[in-house]
């Protein structure tokens, strides 16, 4: 899935500050895996995403934006010039500019740095100011890098194994929905709230993934009546969708003979190339470390 | 489960208009199993389906039928002669008509149409105008004949193979919820919208599914204990259901082999048969291209 | 776990009834195991029960009291009359009166008409009315008749293995909601309804089980961010429960050797006793037919 | 995890104190491992927790606390001196002060007298009244030294073992409800109760939780084609994360062999040491007898 975007040639400084920025990725760690350049500068990094994502949160409360909005804008734009220098430090960095800029991690990257830019230019926009967010996603390249990759491929690996029956599940809700939704358009009508096909169908989504705001509600007997079948079902629907993702995955593990497990435990350092064996210590492809991404 | 309905006799263009209606279940496919056009007609009869279904939906919203009514009665009648031209076509198209007409999907294509053509002599009924999102049941035509066969297989399998306990588990939520109702309407009264037994019981339903409007719930404190008591029922009923749920589908599966997941894997393109052998090119009943519906 | 009640002397008839009245665990059926009087017996028992608690429930409400009073009135003794002609067979029929009497259903059976008979000396009485409710529970007993004991064993046997954890479970969850009730009590105050530690116990257990009414909801800063760490908290608390659930029952059914499934296939139709080889046709404590009471 | 704070020297009566008020992890239980004695403790200890905690329940409620402030004043001191020897009787009866005054037990024992003493250095302080609700945590040192010792570990082992998974999960949540949050602020603004960004997110939280309040709900309809793919989301995103988490319980069993099942089921009563032969009856380590803490 990964492979290297590490620089294959120029001076020295330029694969160290690939290894600090793209860490485990690329550089070979230190003794025991610890490039502590490397740790210190995602504990930064992560620090500051999740401060600048706290500032534009904050800033949109009215209250503290009249009172703290200097504070705020100062902030905005200490980590806007922080981020521009991470992005350019990047941009160096790798061997193909291109790649990182088109991959997602490149474009959530820039995303974060140029709505603050573009708000000197078109002042007053909301919706610029709201697109910072996104820089939140920026914390999962750090996560990423760190212990974790194991439980993400298993999500991913559950996620395509399961893609097909959430399809069907999805489906079979979607047409539960715009019928019973219909139905009840037709029993209850727009003096309950029910003013349209539409907001029935989406009085059937809430109520059948049982999130119950309330706001529409069937007041007649046959509506309530209705109603009530609609939850059973939705209640139904959810330990049989339930019972049959854990089949498919243990099904699929089984087939794979547990393969799955295995394989995230050892991963190259460098070319994220997997299927080492248990004992190997050196990547089979490119002779760099073979590191332990396990769960333990 | 789907026998061929396939023309037996008859000139040649109606076995293609067999295919292309019908598609996978019948026709031979071209090389590596793409029949461009009845592909395309998937395409295009899936879309239609769709847009039809957003017009109904979107013409019951009053500001939208004021503005764009005229619009939509002309969408909605060029759906209705296309799809009575498919209807038609498919009649044409089987050996038995009556076997057509008469199976779920015959009947799902017929009521798509008849709304359209009876408001004309019955204007003005609601009623008739809903009846036409049932169009969204022909969705699943359409998946049916595409690569979600095995999920579809397998939830069928799943609900066959937990009947019993969804039977005995619906029973034991309608018997908690006629008690509980009733206990609740004697413990709040009138007074905090408990105003019957059955208004009772839908409250249950309510809470025990999860849902929770709020438009009715309890105002004293026996009510307020006794609400929490069903909820943290209606919690452990859903963890326990639904470890049921998972243990009877891994036992049925234990029990069969994990023949299920094979099964799916291989059916012959024309008369649907099943179990042919892994290496198996061509129906052992028939003698048609044995096409895999698997999952990967 | 069920023995015998049936009588051992007296007139044949008395056999015969108690073979009706309690089907399955007596009788040895008929061929193919089908006794059509007793079958007919629990068509029109269980049809009598759902009608007889659809009017207690209707009766209850006003407008339909109102009109329908009468007939209501009418169909009550008319049910109550049958069912006491029915609890009177039971007694002659079974060998000992007390045990029956003192037995669940025994219990229930006479909850069913006492209230009825009782309102005649103590008219106006709303509880007398409601406690009538109970005979839905009856409806079990025809169920445990049917093809429906294989799903009740497995959820007993479900039930018995996770109590331990259902406890621990529920321990948890009621800490939880006692501190973090407590917490909100403190945060929020009387102005948003969080009036007392119990009504914010109360409001923690609407939270944590998904239910949320909206009657009493979070509206300062720090309650909401409380309030989002408890739905988080509920919502993983569901995900781990159910995980350790599916987990016990499949790690007790393995130390069974799947023998829980099997079990139940085999069920001596007059002794109730278990565990027949899978070719016996006869009981090997009393020699009458041993009945396939498995799911399939 | 536990090692004994048994005394290794001082009188007798030390020793016996001490295994009345620890029971289980130190005493050499009398014979089929019942020590009346320390029974009866727990028993009075369980109901003090309970009925103190209910106190301070009751008390918060206003009608109750004019009415019945006297008697719940006298309770409240009644307990608290009860609390304050067992406290004191617990520091006698330990080998170390400081390891027990220390231990999350020793805290909670302690937070459970002293905001009564406060309360009369500083009256009025509704805080203090309220920390005295962790004393519902004690209950669960009397529940670990009866027969629950089995399912805690199995708790306690699936969160270590899922540990990983549910950050994963967590992380995926907060990062879907802060952008989520934000798409929504910027579609239906401050008018529907949008008023910040961190409301939205709390909504998101709601949404996606199924909790579904209806304090805060879209009102336009690009809000509620949001809300409901939200709703979608948490619904699939629930089915996902239980299938993960039964896949890596089950997974993890597979490693160990099933060891997690059979370690808990014999614990030395003196060491806690684990991992006894099933037919040890004295432990290896040193020597106390071997007691069976499985969930049969």
């Amino acid at each position: 899935m990964f492979t290297s975007n590490r620089p294959l040639n120029g001076p020295p400084w330029r694969g160290r500050l690939y290894e600090i920025l793209f860490a485990r990725y690329t550089g070979r760690p230190g003794p025991e895996g610890t490039d502590r350049t490397a740790r210190a500068f995602d504990i930064v990094l992560i620090t500051a995403i999740l401060v600048s994502v706290a500032v534009v949160m904050l800033d949109s409360v009215e209250s503290l934006a009249a009172q703290y909005g200097r504070l705020f804008h100062g902030l905005e734009w200490f980590f806007t010039i922080g981020f521009t220098i991470e992005y350019a430090a990047r941009l160096v960095a790798v061997q193909s500019k291109r790649r990182y800029a088109l991959s997602f991690f490149g474009i959530v990257d820039l995303l974060s740095i140029v709505p603050t830019y573009l708000s000197v230019l078109l002042p007053g926009t909301r919706f610029l100011a709201i697109v910072r967010v996104v820089r939140v996603l920026r914390v999962f390249r750090v996560l990423k890098l760190l212990s974790y990759v194991g439980a993400f491929r298993t999500l991913g690996w559950a996620l395509s194994v399961s893609r097909h029956y959430v399809t069907v599940f999805l489906m079979t809700v979607l047409t539960l929905v715009v019928i019973l939704g219909s139905l009840m358009y037709l029993i209850e009508g727009p003096d309950s709230g029910f003013t349209s096909i539409p907001v029935s169908v989406y009085w059937a989504v809430v109520t059948l993934t049982t999130v119950g705001y309330g706001d529409i509600s069937p007041q007649t007997a046959p509506g309530q009546l209705l109603a009530a079948g609609v939850m059973l079902v939705g209640y139904s629907l959810i330990a049989m969708s339930i019972g049959i993702a854990v089949l498919s995955l243990v099904a699929q593990r089984d087939k794979q003979g547990g393969r799955q497990t295995e394989i995230w435990a050892r991963v190259c350092s460098n070319c994220d190339s997997e299927n080492h064996d248990p004992d190997a210590h050196f990547c089979k492809r490119c002779g760099s470390m073979v590191v332990d991404i396990g769960h333990e």
